[in-house]
């Protein structure tokens, strides 16, 4: 089976079978699909009609349909449903970490009604737990639904134990193995269920002392792990070494999806989640900031400009390498910020090498500059001789392209030192600021040299 | 146990250890550490000592290792190493999908030198195999190593095949059923052999007609097909339906983040895979195209504002807004085109929907042209009056915010159509080509109004 692509007559019979309350023949018509190509419907559909859907949908099948909307859709489906819909159709469906995730996205007022309508109390009680937990954190995104076996264990007891636990799961990953006090000891591969299945306790065949994350491990530090030992899933241990959950490969893949989604986008200044989908407004809206910004910029450079108005008058030529001052700055800037965000990113740039990375920029930066400056003097040497304008324009593009180097080096690691996202430092900000620090060498330096 | 960093101490002592050509010493000291910890070590070694480390190191956890590093770093460390010990020591002990993976990086005599070499025949005949598939596609990254079992054996049999071929394994995400044709039936998840082990035949307890990819799917279309049905690993099948071989979970999330790299560094201007640990040269070579690139731009641009030259002698205050046009076109264009390159990479945006995209793109545009050059104009007014200046600004900023717009639409759509990578058309292509066109547009505008 490939992937699931609807076309127009298929989305045609559905909607005709909706708009007809044709339970049998809607049900009919989504049957063998994946939840996750159910919620690729949506777009597809109005949103009454995407609520009958979900409703009439089987629970499971509709709990997983719902998760693998986007945030907003789920928002738009779930508007006018009532708490304890949301609880008993949705929630009591769902693992724990896609219920979290679920309620976190409710107001405060409906969170609490839809717990209390949760028909499983050491369900409703695990999610209590788990939305203590801050978002950004493994605590965050773990769910509960786990097999777990004592090491002291006999493999027969661990076979009836594993069957019990594991009717009511989807996946299994590992089987972890744990002390009388619920301390992580091991992990269990099914890979021995094969190939040892007549040893005689758990612990004569676990794998010792797995890799885990605590609960107040970072998100971006969870991918890390996930990625430098190719796991699929791992535990999740409290601050005495207690498993308290586990987070699978396909949490963190979206998590690093989204991640580098936001990255790219701060990069090129769109200021909040937003997809080519989305409707004209919430697109200006994500838009419109960076644009004011860069426009305050701009203004900026004019008043900047605006001190030296007589040189123009003087010395026309000079306002024809404004374009190419602000363009290289920005550029040289980008390039720089780009390095070190990538680098903090891929964990490739400590923090505690600040100083190596500045040096190793400022030589990449000498070479840079050179290369640039000479290559403009000799064009304006031809093409004006050796004026004013030909010595100023060379002599400040080599200063803008050092200091550019430099300061998109030391902002991203700054922002990085005081704890702040510094993927913010790319794009426009450091267009920007590198612009209106290039007309100010540019104006020092002809006003020196003039 | 947390994720292994590597303290002053630890490489202290392996160093000398090292030195000392200790190898009881060394390998003590790598005890219990995964092979992609050792893999963390290379940085911290000069190439002679990470080599004798390597070929020190038992065979399989050694191969591991090698394929745990980066490209660069594999190629530096094999440079010197004779094709039997890489054949004999490192690809006898790899997976198929990662022998190939190094293979690809060999020169081609050395290729066939290392081929011939490889011990088990059976082996060497799959990687000549996958050898031929296209590094861009499934068949590309794809391993061969799996569990099969046919949909007609007893549990009893199958168990015994499945025990016989696991041996080898060192993860098993799936069993594959296949008939007697070898075309993929279904699959057989690992759970089922806790919950139901005592069904009479295999191709009862399958799940049938399981999510496959074929050879030829390119393989951002598998990251997709992973993202979409949270899989962690698939069966890729030929063009009548044999199973071929497997994709992993862990395989596709380093060609997403290496994607992911990839387009941020292209919208950043940096021409080649580089990071912030690489040294001043392959750094320089990777930014400095991009430079030169935008250094013409400049240049271009002094040359359209040269035959204005008279303007700014006259009018002096026309050079004063010369970065603001030439910004907000930039960032426009950047805005625009993320969005289009960032819908195509998701699968949210469809090509076959251009002018849908264009249309909306079209109306963002107005609404953000009205508002910035509105408030460019009233801080005009205020600054200088109702004179040419005042006009021609704003009205140029109406244009140039337009047709970045459009541009930065349409460029990466038509990339997308030729089959070129849109990311290409980001970052300071879009800069640079705006920049010129704003400022043609701004000097028309002002010679019609003057």
């Amino acid at each position: 089976m490939s992937m699931f692509e609807p076309n127009k007559e298929f989305i045609g019979k559905l909607q005709s079978c909706i708009s007809e309350k044709n339970d049998h023949g809607t049900l009919q018509l989504l049957e063998g699909l994946h939840a996750a190509d159910i919620a690729e419907l949506y777009n597809e559909l109005d949103v009454e009609e995407a609520k009958y859907l979900y409703l009439l949908l089987e629970g499971e099948k509709a709990a997983d349909a719902l998760m693998e909307l986007d945030e907003d859709d789920r928002e738009e489906l779930l508007e006018s449903v009532p708490s304890e819909i949301i609880a008993r159709h949705f929630v009591d469906n769902m693992d724990t970490d896609d219920a979290v995730e679920l309620i976190r996205e409710l107001d405060e007022d409906e969170q609490e009604e839809v717990l209390s309508h949760i028909e499983d109390v050491e369900q409703a009680g695990d999610i209590v737990d788990l939305l203590k937990y801050d978002v950004d954190t493994a605590g965050g995104i773990m769910g509960t639904e786990m097999i777990i076996v004592n090491e002291e264990w006999s493999m027969p007891e661990c076979l009836k134990e594993m069957r019990n636990q594991a009717e009511e799961m989807e996946n299994i990953y590992h089987i972890y193995v744990v002390d009388e006090d619920n301390k992580l000891k091991g992990i269990f591969p099914l890979k021995k269920m094969i190939t040892s299945p007549s040893v005689s306790r758990v612990k004569h065949v676990m794998v010792k002392d797995p890799i885990s994350v605590k609960v107040d491990t970072p998100i971006d530090e969870v991918s890390h792990v996930f990625e430098r030992y190719d796991l699929v899933a791992i535990p999740v241990i409290d601050s005495i070494g207690r498993l308290v959950g586990q987070i699978t490969v396909d949490d963190v893949m979206d998590e690093m999806i989204e991640q580098s989604e936001r990255d790219y986008q701060l990069a090129s200044g769109i200021s909040q989640d937003v997809e080519s989908s989305d409707n004209v407004l919430v697109q200006t809206s994500a838009r419109l900031p960076w644009l004011v910004i860069g426009m305050i910029g701009g203004l900026s450079n004019s008043v900047i400009l605006g001190k030296f108005e007589s040189f123009f008058a003087t010395n026309p030529k000079m306002a024809l390498f404004i374009p190419l001052i602000g363009g290289t700055g920005g550029n040289v800037g980008i390039q720089s910020s780009a390095i070190v965000v990538q680098g903090l990113a891929n964990k490739t740039l400590n923090i505690s090498k600040i100083w190596v990375q500045v040096i190793k920029e400022a030589a990449v930066a000498l070479i840079n500059a050179s290369m640039i400056s000479l290559l403009v003097f000799l064009y304006n040497w031809f093409m004006f001789g050796t004026n004013t304008v030909t010595y100023s324009v060379s002599i400040s593009l080599f200063a803008v392209v050092m200091f550019a180097s430099i300061f998109g080096t030391l902002v991203p690691l700054t922002l990085e030192r005081f704890k702040i996202d510094p993927a913010i430092a790319t794009g426009p900000f450091i267009t920007i600021t590198n612009d209106i620090i290039g007309m100010l060498i540019y104006m020092g330096v002809s006003s020196l040299l003039s």
